[in-house]
């Protein structure tokens, strides 16, 4: 025979579990019981608006404040107070039925999980630093009584009437031993700054000294305005936050300034915004600044802040944003956010995606509009988009697609250019005898400078792909256009990296080049170097050490990759002797240690144009070169 | 009047209140149930040993099954069991007090607090991922009525009798559809392997197939044994791990061997190994490894796992132990870190204080047996020990005193010092006119070479300080060493680095020094190349660019520092011509271009040694130099 029951949770316990494992964070009670104090304040305005409230609200900041002497803190509001029975039925139970109720009534479905969360579980956060908590309360319900709720946090309470003139509630926490730090004045500031900035009721905390023109006017000895000294409430928070208002009241400093408040510890402008607005289908406001790029980006990732109705919430925004999207600072406020989740929850979540792909398209749809309209400032800011575009360019298809119209490739001349135009650039002269367009590359002006101006002088173009994501980006564009190759000018020589149908005759015969051969064999490693023989112009370098381009990018592979399972794969490198250079053809007429002597002195000098000499064979060489001098 | 009362939390709203808030990952209800079960294999051991269980206990390994028609996951235990009464006090009521009578009757007081979280909410876990969960069970108890509870997760629940013969428990989820990944063996086995471990008592999940000789000893044809292929249950976890173990039970192998099973991805051995056991006044056991220190360190940090009884808790030890510790690989075990709290609480318990103070007590330890041990090996480990040691001799004071006895300074040639040694080695030569002992220093043997080999021709010894952290350890040792100083070696002459009561004659008179001057200011950059001259030895190069310590340090500040505010420290390095070089001398009869162009190369060959000629400058370097052999 069947036995049915109902599971019962047994009071006593509903204490430590909250205090241990409810909130991961004990500061969250100040932001909790002030969100609180916000709805009270903005259900009486509403309840006014629809005139159930008579007269003049008064003032309706709500103050915070702390007693030292009698170790409380307090958090008062004026909003629409409770009465005995209001009490009972949101602090009394421990449920979510009340606050479902005023939303129906008052603002129908829609928003009414956000407020739920303010009742009743908000409150009894405040047990997670205070042994006692009083609530002392006035109805706005015309004859009510004052009363004052009282409980040190276990399950029994009492509620006494007391007299208490203002309207509203005051929320006064005994903190208990173990949050002594809940008293001081600096570490509530630092609490409200953080989760309560841009609440939109008036906070007031402390008192604070302004000098201000003397209002008789009074005039001092030089004839200016005197200067007095006025005390006043100090109110902590902007109640009407940038992101909250139209983009048209708005100008271009007005977001600048709210990056500044932002960002107080930041040097820099960002380099634009983009004001986010959505109503439909999921409701998220919020302004997205792209930030000038910092040597080490991942102190500039995350700086994110996201908000629920102006109600701080969290700045690890990973799972929200795709990652390239991280490196964007600003705020992002949406209800429709769930919190509190898991982490894989939060990444399947069908609002969070809808969210994440209209940040992506906004994000995208803001470049493109930026290329269209003023091109020469999209160019001078391309080189701090540059790694953004790539990054997402590799992990959204979908932004990949968009942004192929506003990619753009610099060279080493400094001069910028979307793909098709640079295509179209270099066809002329660097398309080689099988009709394949070869682009080159450059990962560094300074380190290839030599192959680069080489390559100029020849009237070819290099690029320069200088971000950490160049293998992979070039790897994309090779798969997305067709008949272009890309070479770094440092994998070949000139006329093997671009062949033309053109030979140029030989100053060496063979015989001679076999004399030489074993020559530049003795002074450079066999193993790493394959010394081959090339019919150059003379005006190139004598010698050119080269590293073929799938040879490097197997090893930029490895390299990513981590390697170590089959150990490195060996640098191989060209050792291309120019059969055409007057200082090759006059080695064949020197003798002995000389002959070496100079051959180590070409070698060493292709070395150094790859970066290669160092360490005790760049000692030997500078020597050397002292030597040749005399 | 007062009127008193009593919190009523509606049990209604307990499961959402679990389902959302009270883990943050879904995946936790698997460690809850798996951990509910061999508690209750623990407890029916106990009561064996007692006498209240009579007989053999039987199989009692716990196993886990998917059903994937019926969309069920299973966890099925041998252990206690539960009567109706048990399940009305255990399961039906969300309480701790059932736990808590156990574990007094039968172990104490000590870790009861562990057991606790293990009833009551973390079986209700399971209704984070299924819509119903039945538990048929059969308790140990003589003449037990198998009953099965079940509940769709509303607070509703039905017990009805049923036919079972095998003690224990049988939680049968009912897996939700937005949790359907909980029936992929791949995913159980994923998380089995990552929670359960190493729990105490076995877990089968599925079977395995292997290889065995056949028991009837039967041969093959070449008159091996035969294999046959059998199938058993597959035993997921190590019921005990190596850490349990008494220390003089195990080798050398059995600690690497641990290592692999920890780590199976890393290739290398741990450098050495430490086995912590403590009883007072903490409990703690553990093995931490000393990983080969890879290039990249920060993939290394946060390996160490922590485990409360077996049970893996977290990856994340970086509240628990101190900073420059998280390098360190292995495992801790303790009941006694809190979890599920605030990270500033953990920080400030002193529990986690104790212990953070006994590892660190312990590593330095087992550091100063290993140097006094046998030196010749900790030398060879020292450069996978160093920047570890560096770090806490910055960071922990205590560690500072104690590391101070083993702290290693290598020189570049390759042999390690204690630092008394190292003062001892170098007071004759080293010891400037003043008194002053000075140290010299490189911070790479390839970029400094030249420098290096100057030094040691002198006979002075030069130290290899490569670290990232070298500016603040050379701070450190400065501030603790008396009449120390220490001195790249690039940052003067070697005549200027350690003064001595010598000077040398010059073969420049001040007048030809004065018509020079100018000439080598026309080649580099007078902002920034300070252009002097000193009477050196012939065999010194003809000019040494130094840059002079205080400004590199002040440089290194800067960019650790970020700078960015005042703009960077602009660059400073002296240009000193060595007045008794032959190339130098030279110089006076040449005329013109050519004289010109000799001051350039001798000024580049200069930069050079100093890594600074880049770019264009060295292509036209390079060019001349060409030019120079014809």
């Amino acid at each position: 025979m069947a036995t049915k029951g109902t599971i019962n949770v047994q009071t006593e316990n509903i204490f430590p579990l909250i205090k241990r494992f409810l909130y991961s964070d004990h500061e969250i009670f100040l932001r909790e019981l002030v969100s609180n104090a916000v709805d009270s304040t903005s259900k009486l305005k509403v309840l006014s608006v629809a005139g159930e409230v008579k007269g003049d609200l008064g003032d309706t900041r709500i103050e915070i404040s702390i007693d030292k002497a009698a170790k409380t803190l307090t958090v008062k509001d004026r909003g629409i107070g409770l009465t005995e029975d209001d009490l009972e039925k949101y602090i009394n139970q421990i449920a979510f039925s009340g606050a479902e109720e005023f939303v129906k009534k008052y603002e129908g479905k829609e928003g009414a999980e956000q407020i739920i969360g303010h009742f009743g579980l908000g409150f009894y956060s405040a047990f997670m630093v205070a042994e006692k908590v009083q609530i002392k309360t006035l109805s706005y319900k015309e004859g009510a009584q004052a009363v004052m709720w009282e409980s040190d946090g276990t399950p029994e309470y009492t509620i006494t009437p007391i007299d208490k003139k203002d309207r509203g509630a005051e929320i006064v926490m005994h903190i208990a031993e173990d949050s002594l730090e809940f008293l001081e004045e600096a570490r509530i500031s630092t609490l409200l700054n953080k989760y309560c900035k841009f609440l939109p009721v008036e906070i007031v905390f402390g008192e604070k000294t302004e000098k201000i023109d003397d209002p008789k006017g009074e005039k001092d000895e030089e004839g200016k305005v005197k200067q007095i000294e006025v005390t006043e409430p100090n109110v902590i928070n902007n109640t009407k936050p940038l992101w909250v208002k139209a983009p048209a009241d708005l100008t271009e400093e007005d977001y600048k300034a709210f990056y500044r408040e932002l960002y107080p510890a930041s040097f820099d402008e960002p380099l634009f915004h983009i004001h986010l607005n959505v109503d439909y289908p999921f409701h998220l406001t919020g302004v997205l600044y792209f930030p000038k790029i910092q040597e080490n980006v991942e102190i500039q990732k995350n700086k994110i802040q996201l908000y629920s109705n102006q109600v701080f919430i969290t700045d690890s925004v990973e799972q929200i944003v795709p990652e390239f999207l991280t490196l964007l600072h600003g705020v992002i406020d949406s209800p429709d956010i769930p919190l509190n989740v898991s982490r894989s929850y939060l990444q399947s979540d069908g609002n969070v995606k809808k969210i994440a792909s209209h940040i992506t398209k906004k994000v995208a749809d803001k470049l493109q509009s930026m290329f269209n309209e003023d091109r020469k400032d999209f160019e001078a800011k391309w080189d701090d988009l540059k790694v953004f575009v790539e990054y997402g360019t590799l992990t959204d298809d979908k932004f990949a697609e968009k942004a192929a119209k506003f990619t753009l490739l610099k060279n080493t001349n400094g001069e910028y250019f979307t793909v098709e135009e640079y295509k179209e650039k270099i066809a002329a002269a660097q398309t080689d005898k099988d009709g394949k367009l070869v682009v080159l590359y450059a990962n560094s002006k300074d380190a290839q400078h030599q192959f680069i101006s080489n390559a100029t002088e020849r009237g070819y173009d290099v690029l320069l792909f200088d971000s950490p994501l160049t293998p992979h980006f070039i790897a994309k564009l090779e798969s997305t256009l067709e008949n272009v190759s890309f070479s770094r000018v440092d994998s070949d020589t000139l006329d093997k990296l671009i062949q033309k149908d053109v030979e140029l005759p030989s100053k060496l015969s063979d015989e001679e080049k076999e004399k030489l051969k074993p020559l530049f064999e003795e002074v450079v490693n066999k193993e790493k170097f394959t010394v081959q023989f090339e019919n150059m112009s003379e005006t190139e370098a004598p010698v050119i050490i080269t590293q073929p381009e799938f040879m490097r990018r197997m090893q930029e592979q490895q390299r990513m990759g981590g390697g170590g399972m089959f150990g490195a794969f060996p640098e191989m490198f060209n050792f291309t002797v120019n059969a055409n250079h007057p200082a090759i053809t006059a080695l064949l007429s020197k003798k002995g240690a000389n002959k070496k002597k100079v051959a180590k002195q070409l070698a060493d000098l292709a070395m150094l144009s790859q970066g290669m000499l160092k360490g005790e064979a760049l000692s030997k060489f500078i020597n050397r070169s002292v030597e040749l001098i005399d």
